[in-house]
């Protein structure tokens, strides 16, 4: 796709500085953007870049003043980020509108009820009584299990698997290879030492909004649902274990693994490959730091912490600096035991 | 499927109390269940609900003495909790069974053999020489490499890679997306410093009864076979590196990881994200605490380790009580100091 | 497929011992070895097995000298191990290299162009302005999104899943399951706490040589490419997020993740479920210990971390040390408190 500075500029109700005619393709980073490329200048540290720059048309601050002249045609917006980042969003929804229909082969249930716009890429199967409503994409290679309800404008990306019963609201993002609503980790101990299964007949909830990232998995409930609530965004390869809640716009980062049945509040962050134990609570607003080991439930809102096991932000990190002087600190031990015995023997000496 | 209150006593050789005509064709928990659905009630605390509750049917205790009238068709079992297990069991069977033959399209190689009654799903690939016993599923998107052995009544879910030459026993349950015979990871360094893949050419072994989680990995052996033993079960997100051998009703919860030729007992228990160096053995029974890294042998059976590197539990445990008073103790340390400086000034004083 | 003796110790320039019409089919290790297999002897721990195996060749040292009479047909090569390995590659380049044409059903687009011997396996999608380079193999339900490259003499493996715009070198070996260019992990916070969608649009580059484990995840870059150099390789269910760099011939373990932005040098050692913080730069050769959480640059080359918050290798060790005996430290004090408290006491009623 094809754009001129004229459009981009009525897109962005900004203002044109040199020829409207001018066109854009793609996008570039102003250090490395070549002709038919769309830049922006929002970091003041990029700035002489803007003089030097090969791409076709910039984004800059409606405050931004020239200090030579300049090669691209320049679009003045009141933040030239903002703007861009409007423009990327553009793009790309007009990119996946263009994505409609169903590719051959695929396997569609007769039972399926699919809205008229929903993309179904080649090699998704798509199970029986599944509904998927308008403007959502299924990629290519995607399995979608019986009874699947799946919202308005969602992205389900390649290969993706969802098991039977669950359930996704609007504008759901889902990415390649995240497994939703496979069995929970449930088994009960025989006298023999061997394990039996407890079959696992929940499902997974996914509310509006929500991102779950590459290879991420979500296990359904025992009974229940495992929920992941409106605008909660997950990255990749993070494992969320049965009956398990997320709240709203919590945010957790890549290879964190929550255990069977803690409940997540609101407005949660959760750092890169931490672990919470099953069956605790985190307050909204919680904080917890990349690879912590959280093992009890964090009752304070908006409450930090990090280490393994976890403790408290703060003194935390003062445990960790002492930690890093352990050695030095058991050679002060040893000093005052050698200075302690010494007085403690010309004590017995001068007592005699 | 409907099911009827005798029908459903019969199976469980339980009493009825209520109408035998009663229908559920779903279960729930008591607290949430509606009309038209099957709950129970094993733990005191919920009892509550049993005389709140929309359930159609619920199992109980045999000795559980009614206090108030209830709404649903009781069935006495001696314990409703295990009764009802038995039950969700006794459907998931029944559903399953239901899936059978060859969807269309996949592929299936003409020098595979597989069992009258074997379902495949969709988009699944079966390759050469490929032998699969009967009364196993496997679901849509799959790939079975060449000469790979499946035995009698798998589960292999959507999306599970299975590598070539591959051997799964009988009433394995592998989870969506896992991918089971990948090439272990061993490069030879070269003199520039590069490195030169050392080919694996031996396979992976799972035994009865094991269950493999959702998007876990299993490397096969460089020469001979990574082996799960029987009755393994293994959570989602799992790495099992080359040559590494689990035990028999060997517990592994997600994101763990056991590195290269590790051999893991029989009943051992390994917590969420711990990770296991190679060429190590642990002992039969032992436990291994969430987000350890295990460093060297555990060669005492039944014994527990935590932290990372990994310890004794219990001193561990003690260690890190300590751990968290660490800046205390410095501060007692720096007092000590002061107190003792000002002992040998005043000796030196009283000296002269 | 079958060798004889004969040919063996052609393509190895090895010395024959025996019958040169012996055949082979397939390999095994020395104590396991049956008839019809080759085998080798490099570790002098395994002598005993030469004079018991039932293997049919074995390779060995040029300079070994026999003790007893053998079963097998020998071959002496310089160095059996490396002559075995060769051996080895050999195969498995033979075995791949009978994979060639389009399996069907498979996906391809009009405008995509792929080499005449190109091996695309059933279930595989391959996008618009797609390119394929000679030799390279796209095994079985694969998704290559629009506008991909492919150099030669890949290996795609099952149910890889690479988004739109990336680009791979030659000989580059992807594992199952693999997700190469899903959306970085990038969201504006808003007034109400919630989070916006940064659009992705840069794109995944992986240069020759390159091999990435089964389940491991590949984030595009915000702007401009993710990048892995040429050499680099990296295990199962690893995480690179959006913008990072990997540098040449760096080797990354399993379920390691390295955040956003970070730049890794040439020849680095990560451990596995290390993690990186994002925005810092690893310097060449630097070795990070195996669950290391790595918060600051590492600017020193060739300098090694452990630990969570990691810090320097050698003193983290000595802290670790003092760290297992803490409960021991801790009375130590005390014992000094007692003591320095009797001094002090007597120290007042003597001056008094």
């Amino acid at each position: 796709m094809q754009f001129t500075a004229a459009q981009i500029s009525i897109l962005l109700s900004g203002k044109l500085e040199g020829s409207a005619d001018t066109t854009v393709s793609s996008f570039g980073k102003i250090e490395e953007a070549q002709e038919g490329q769309l830049t922006f200048l929002a970091n003041p540290k990029y700035e002489e870049y803007l003089y030097t720059t090969n791409a076709s048309i910039a984004i800059i601050n409606e405050g931004y003043e020239l200090r030579h002249q300049v090669k691209p045609t320049l679009i003045r917006v009141q933040d030239a980020y903002t703007g861009f980042a409007q423009l990327l969003s553009k793009y790309q929804e007009m990119v996946t509108q263009q994505l409609k229909g169903i590719q051959q082969p695929s396997y569609i249930s007769k039972s399926a009820k699919l809205a008229d716009d929903v993309y179904v890429g080649a090699f998704s199967y798509i199970g029986d009584n599944v509904h998927v409503a308008a403007g959502t994409k299924i990629f290519p290679n995607s399995f979608i299990g019986d009874n699947v309800t799946i919202g308005a404008n969602c992205m389900i990306h390649p290969g993706v698997k969802i098991y039977h019963d669950c359930e996704l609201g609007n504008h759901v993002n889902i990415h390649a290879g995240a497994v939703i609503g496979s069995d929970g980790f449930g088994f009960a101990p025989q006298v023999d030492g061997s394990f039996k299964k407890v079959p696992q007949i929940g499902n997974v909830v996914i509310e509006d909004h929500v991102e779950i990232g590459a290879n991420t998995t979500i296990d359904r409930a025992t009974m229940g649902s495992t929920t992941i609530k409106t605008g909660a965004k997950l990255d990749n390869l993070i494992q969320i274990a049965h009956n398990v809640e997320v709240g709203n716009s919590t945010v957790i980062a890549a290879q964190a693994g929550v255990s069977g049945s803690t409940k997540i509040g609101n407005n949660v962050m959760i750092g890169g490959q931490a672990g919470l134990v099953g069956h605790i609570q985190i307050a909204d607003g919680a904080k917890i730091n990349a690879q912590s080991g959280v093992s009890k439930s964090m009752k304070e809102p908006y409450s930090a912490v990090t280490g393994s096991p976890a403790g408290d932000y703060t003194s935390s990190l003062r445990s960790q600096a002492v930690f890093r002087n352990l050695p030095q600190l058991e050679k002060r031990i040893q000093e005052l035991e050698a200075l302690v015995r010494q007085l403690m023997e010309e004590r017995v000496v001068s007592g005699e």
